[in-house]
């Protein structure tokens, strides 16, 4: 057994059964051994933004890490920005990252780059796994590392020759790090937070945003009259009927100042206090109401699930949450504008869906638009670094091949990433992709606004627009093997929404949605 | 004066003086800067790996710097992968990586990462630009570096409020270093060597593959007649009619074998000795031949092309240059073949044209076809870092518009930065795009056999498989704003390529070149 069968046997042992790859060279004792362990899938892509998204948007709905498979400094570095928005959403990932013979370093040849330097800076697990012998209990260090609550990035740094040396040997499982359990004093503090009579906010995060969590967290709510948010972007947000109705805090700082006004206590449970996405001139970063104390229920890595529970059982023993009902809106009509494409989401999204947003501007009204729609799973922009959408979606199919995938997808973040659209046709995913359209990056133009970066000149402008060529996203998407059609209208949409659902196999619907500013 | 406009007066004074850009919120102050410093021309790419391929096609053909405008640790990692092709190419680049402001990083908020760590991977030139008024002093230290012989990566990183402060000083330039020159004694010690009689190699890189390094190394091949070579991966070659023809060495390990067989003494001058570009099991990776002695005349950074032509001083005194003759292959016709698409691009190249050079496996022909050719410039793929052709042919054309850009590339690297075709069509670049579209990775079928790493089973063979689906490039460019066609025979080929370069702006043909393995 050769290091690349060991480390593959390995991974699957510990349920690890994807591999998202963009191999080369250095990687092709790796590629070669997946014939020899028949449980492990390998999914390729055409760019390491594709493959690392897609890692995230597996694990964020299997529950269990994906590996991935990149080619040296230059392919960790291509995967960078979504392995950041893995690495903002606890998501665990195994990165194996193929590197030169250990002996061929010091030739400096072309590909040599410091992987460790690059590795360093997702503040995960790095490990370079230099001795053939050693690849399997390193490979098995590393999906324990990744899953250690609260989740991270595991980077198993894999030299040729570790790979392709005889002598390999497996490795049992090593069982992750569970969450730790809030003590009672911490549950016992905020239940007298939250029966102080003072206006009380409380924020839910990670973990925490799924169904269990959302009850305890509804119930609390309901007895004392908290204000129940989740995080600004959760990593997984589950919503629809029949679930606890919790919003999401704003974008703006504007947004989180009126939604916190007068709170005079911040619990958090499995989250941060809420700080600004940006620095604005002259406005504050911290969005905690100046005054307010701020108290941790748990902390990130913590059983925030369990310490919401606890503090429920004090504070509401009696007490049911409160659910949302159905409620879709009705099916609109005429050209298509920001509210009305949110309204054919809502009227329209099928049970059990899974939709990765990163609509940025044109989406916000879509939270509204979806509330009472069937219950569905909502991954977000974890951490802010866009190109997340389309992979993310390739993943979440991977791991969910019975559920629907929307992704709803703005124009300006689609073109870093847009190739994981030829892996959705290779593996025939179930993802409905809607572009929306608005041939700008919008959200810059308020940007640029907001930071008070006036005059605004016409070579400024011209750096946030994207009407100049207008990009043929249907044509682009059929070019890559996804069935793509064009809407202008609420109607026209509509119906290719519900076409595309009610087909097998990945597609995409470009649609003209107008800017919001 | 705020610190994003003392940066840019202070770029642009210094001859920097386009910036290749995809910013984000905390670049939203040198954005609106750009319109008060006329000089400073903002060119959009929608992914970072664009922009800083660009930046490289651009200095390549420049001569001096670009800079590019990049958006915290993210959009540095999207950018790594062609910078660190840069790097090996010794091209001068100035980033500004946006960070957030000072302040604001210890709320850790979603974008914060460690820029630091991702940009020390490109073992160039750092400085985080903490106060208003020192970035003008900042960009001007970051240009010199950028430009000290032989050339590297400056990363500037940037906070919001060093970049919105008020109090900005510009800066007048700083000198860069120029290369060093080679003292009289290594000169004398490698004439004697050339005139030792036994077999000899003489390697020339960087700057010495342009004209007059090339004319001194062919005054010394002619009187000596040592075996002239060019760098595997010269960063610019000057080649075609009237130009003496250097061949490259090899990619290949057992093609530079044969190329050095019976060498006794390898002189390199302007880069290092051979070395294999990946290890394989049971092959050496020092390619230099065993018992051969290696001879510096010009450490890279030093005047290698000085010291040529003191060499040539020496042993050719009245030694004129070998020049390649014109001559072109005839207009082949028929089915596309792997041999016949070369011969259109030789007997079809223009006069001055750019080559950026991505075609790979498909490549391998092109260098003789194109030798008598007229007069034309080579960039090839430095680093290993596929995604390179697309970026470096747009940058090129920013430097040079009034030469025609040809761009030859391989399926498998295209998707990487297939978004800078965008920002050819937003440019008008006169840009010929031609895809040598074989729906594999072809390069990495060869691996997968030198390697050693049979059997190859149907799993490892489908990773390497790009026929499923099939790409059509010519759709993808469209929706990307590029007229495209596409060509299944040599005749079909010549006349798309020629009304291509006829036609001013960028074009791309989806050219089915068979692999050829």
């Amino acid at each position: 057994m050769n290091g690349a069968q060991s480390l593959i046997r390995t991974l699957v042992d510990a349920g690890v059964e994807v591999c998202f790859s963009n191999p080369g060279t250095s990687e092709m004792h790796f590629v070669a051994a997946l014939d020899s362990v028949p449980e492990m899938r390998g999914v390729l892509g055409l760019f390491e933004g594709a493959v690392t998204g897609a890692a995230d948007g597996y694990a964020r709905m299997a529950g269990r890490p994906a590996a991935t498979l990149l080619h040296l400094g230059p392919g960790l570095g291509n995967g960078l920005a979504n392995l950041h928005n893995a690495r903002r959403a606890h998501t665990p990932i195994v990165n194996i990252v193929g590197d030169h013979a250990t002996y061929h370093k010091k030739y400096d040849a072309p590909l040599e780059s410091d992987i460790d330097a690059i590795a360093s800076s997702l503040e995960g697990w790095v490990r370079r796994s230099e001795h053939t012998k050693d690849v399997g209990a390193d490979a098995a260090a590393a999906v324990a590392a990744a899953q250690d609550a609260p989740g991270r990035i595991a980077t198993l740094i894999l030299p040729a020759d570790a790979s392709w040396g005889e002598g390999g040997e497996t490795c049992t499982p090593i069982p992750p790090r569970a969450p730790q359990s809030v003590d009672a004093t911490t549950v016992k503090k905020i239940a007298e937070v939250l029966r102080s009579g003072e206006s009380v906010a409380l924020l839910i995060g990670g973990a925490a945003c799924r169904e269990p969590g959302l009850l305890a967290t509804s119930r609390i709510a309901a007895v004392t009259g908290v204000k129940a948010f989740a995080e600004t972007f959760p990593a997984r947000l589950e919503r629809g009927a029949g679930l606890p109705s919790i919003d999401r805090l704003g974008y703006l700082a504007e947004q989180v100042a009126y939604q916190l006004d007068g709170v005079k206590h911040v619990i958090v449970a499995g989250t941060k206090p809420p700080v600004s996405f940006f620095a604005y001139p002259s406005k504050p970063s911290d969005l905690v109401p100046e005054g307010a104390q701020v108290h941790v229920l748990a902390e990130v890595g913590q059983d925030a699930t369990g310490a919401l529970n606890d503090v429920a059982a004090l504070v509401a023993p009696d007490t049911a949450p409160v659910l949302q009902e159905a409620s879709r809106p009705a099916l609109p009509s005429g050209p298509l504008t920001a509210q009305n494409w949110a309204d054919v989401i809502g009227a329209l999204l099928p049970e059990r869906a899974i939709i990765a947003d990163e609509a940025n501007t044109s989406g916000l009204l879509i939270p509204a638009a979806t509330a009472g729609a069937p219950r569905h799973d909502v991954l977000t922009l974890t951490g802010g670094a866009i190109g997340y959408g389309i992979p993310v979606a390739t993943g979440a199919a991977v791991a969910a091949p019975d559920r629907p995938v929307v992704n709803l997808q703005s124009d300006g973040s689609a073109l870093y990433t847009i190739s994981a659209l030829w892996t959705q046709a290779r593996e025939n995913l179930n993802v409905t992709t809607v572009i929306l359209n608005n041939h700008a990056y919008a959200i810059l133009r308020i940007e640029l606004q907001r930071v008070g970066a006036a005059p605004d000149g016409p070579k400024a402008n011209d750096l946030l627009d994207l009407s100049r060529p207008d990009m043929d996203f249907a044509k682009i998407a059929e070019g890559l093997g996804v069935p793509a059609t064009r809407a202008t209208t609420a109607d026209e949409l509509a119906e290719q929404f519900a076409r595309a659902l009610a087909e097998p196999g990945p597609h995409l619907i470009d649609a003209a949605v107008p800017s919001l500013i």
